[in-house]
């Protein structure tokens, strides 16, 4: 047995007693997310060598900012931990119940997946974020984050593990794979046997590098080149608000905007009034032939631009013919994360909401929403785009399973 | 682009029609059926020439058993379709809804997964039972039968997808892999632009070989190492007719039992009962040391019978120490299929429902019960092994996923 093996064989053993678990599990996290308070100079010192080593290395600032832990975000990764602690348990929920003609009792309920591997990058908070989800949900977890974070990850989850052992939770709930390289990744993808579930967190590259290679399933996640289509019965200000928000207020993130599409009959009035409301935050425009006759001196769009998910304070803009035009080219280069529309048309918003094939569609409202706190569902592991299993933002209650419960009397068939 | 890409883009674009339809489906669908009982002497003649063609080659007869088709199968077939036809739209139903504070309706809906490939043996019935539910749940269906079979597919997808657009239906919501080869197979399972999930049905050795190499995401289904375990309290007689029932009824499919476990305080009585019952159909028992004593003259077992998937009438029987023990051995050898405790004991069944992590887990009676049809689920794809998206019998509701729809006035983030 390699190391990984034996992670995977202690993970497997520790999510067999998990699964029988119910308030201990909310009640270990608590004493968790205690622990992390407590202890956080251990945290923090190891976040202070990670950030050395990630300076010398010469990682960008836009990295070193999401590798930094402080007080302030150490107790954010314990506030969010006792908020999932505290929510209610997804295991053991009646999903449907019958009696057959037969007299058999056929109750369907749900149970934890069993182990859920995490591949990530740098930002340890996904650590605690992870332990918490997991757990909650009865599962047992096996992480592995970025190699720029080891050390704190190694940190925080010492801590977290050695708090909810000593609340009674098995040994190998928790787990973190130490070793960074490639081999340990590929081999952690492969493990059917033991891994029920892998869920990727991070850059479209990683993302693809885990749907490529994993035999384990996996869940899709967070890939957002996400559009506004601007009607032509659009509220004008309305849709330049919804634009500068979905774009500008953090476009690091998935749910950020990456093109916009206006009809014709709205864009010499809308284009000017969006552009105005993105000079704001300096935002470059790539446009179509016809978009750039409208606002001059914009960037001609190229054919990529249109995939492109920049996460950046750039914006493709095209100008189509109709609605039908406009749901041609969100189902051509859509990722299926969220979409919206801004009309006051009662048939279009109906046509947009039946036809768009994303995991959120929108009438009127930023797709920043697309998120597990805004949709009421608490914390979120990650935003489903695929349709296996999860779609959209996934909380507790997508870290769970079923399996169906038959009381008989002798029934034979 | 290669002939089964081309495919691939025309399911894909049929599914995007297929998803706006309602009560069309059904209805092409029953246009279906009567034309398979219209045309069936197409299907016929194309069946026989697969079954001499088979014997050519010197298929077994269990094998041209499950490959022929008659008038009457060709009715259950146009029947199956119809009650499917009947079924009520598993797509566009409400599965939450709710008005957050900031005003935004946010509900939650059924949607199709899309395009469903299905890489199945030698059974033609496969082809229209696939059929009905893809098109009933709005997904376009990429059929590969077994080579042996593919002259009656040919002609039973001819006849079903002319009825099919002449109803209506877009061209290439049902077509067949007419390529019998093993290129054809890996790439419709690495076809990920173009399919949303792969259904292998069939014997062990498909289901590896697909869960193996697709990248497409699979439902690994229908493998089944079930267990009986008779607990110390058992009604032994009760105990002898589901074991017998479990194992003869139909030996050859997956919800048949393989293993039955005995409490060594029931194991003097229950196993010469559970062996006269067997010995009706001539079963052969293989058995652990005390098993053997117990019963002289059976086969001892080896450690591989605990784990295989005999199909056939050969039943592995162990005696077991405690309940402890038998579920330590249903978590070591079990495929997640089904397993039943035969008890009088409260405790006890409580405790095997809450700790046998399998898809479906009986008290008193029969395995063979875990079937779309007897759990009221109408017709199924396949029986889920996984814990991802779907687990136990699959019906129209499990070929569905969601998305979210939110309607807003403007707000903001």
């Amino acid at each position: 047995m390699t190391k990984i093996e034996r992670m995977g064989a202690q993970a497997k053993a520790a999510a067999r007693q998990l699964a029988q678990l119910g308030p201990e599990k909310g009640r270990a996290l608590l004493e968790a997310a205690q622990a992390l308070r407590e202890r956080q100079e251990e945290v923090l010192e190891a976040n202070r060598q990670d950030l050395a080593a990630g300076e010398g290395r010469g990682l960008s600032a836009a990295l070193l900012d999401r590798l930094r832990l402080t007080p302030g975000r150490v107790e954010s990764m314990a506030a969010a931990m006792e908020t999932v602690a505290k929510a209610a348990d997804p295991v053991g929920k009646l999903l449907s119940g019958e009696t057959r003609p037969n007299g058999l009792r056929i109750e369907k309920i749900t149970v934890p997946l069993g182990v859920v591997g995490i591949i990530y990058e740098a930002r340890p908070n996904v650590t605690s974020d992870a332990c918490a989800l997991c757990i909650k949900s009865g599962n047992a977890a096996v992480l592995r984050g970025g190699k720029e974070a080891l050390g704190s990850n190694k940190a925080i989850v010492k801590v977290l593990s050695d708090a909810l052992t000593a609340a009674g939770l098995p040994l190998g709930c928790l787990q973190l794979v130490e070793d960074p390289s490639r081999e340990s990744a590929l081999e952690l993808m492969g493990m059917t046997k033991y891994l029920d579930v892998l869920i990727p967190r991070g850059g479209a590259g990683l993302i693809q590098a885990v749907k490529g290679q994993a035999r384990v399933p996996v869940i899709e996640t967070g890939v957002g080149n996400c559009h506004v289509y601007v009607d032509g019965s659009a509220n004008i200000q309305m849709a330049a608000d919804i634009i500068f928000n979905a774009k500008t207020s953090r476009p690091s993130v998935c749910n950020a905007i990456e093109t916009v599409l206006v009809h014709q009959a709205a864009a010499e009035k809308a284009l000017p009034a969006i552009r105005a409301r993105l000079d704001e935050k300096r935002v470059e425009l790539r446009g179509c032939p016809r978009a750039c006759q409208i606002l001059p001196g914009i960037v001609p769009a190229t054919e990529e631009d249109w995939s492109t998910e920049y996460l950046d304070y750039i914006l493709a803009v095209k100008v189509v013919g109709s609605l039908q035009e406009a749901l041609g080219h969100i189902a051509a280069y859509s990722s299926g994360h969220s979409e919206c529309i801004v009309t006051e048309s009662y048939a279009n918003a109906q046509r947009f909401l039946q036809e768009v094939d994303s995991a959120a569609v929108y009438i009127n409202a930023s797709t920043r929403f697309t998120d597990g706190g805004e949709f009421g569902l608490g914390a979120e592991i990650g935003i489903s785009t695929q349709k296996l299993h999860a779609r959209g933002p996934m909380g507790l209650e997508q870290l769970t399973s079923c399996k169906f419960l038959i009381r008989g009397d002798g029934q034979v068939r």
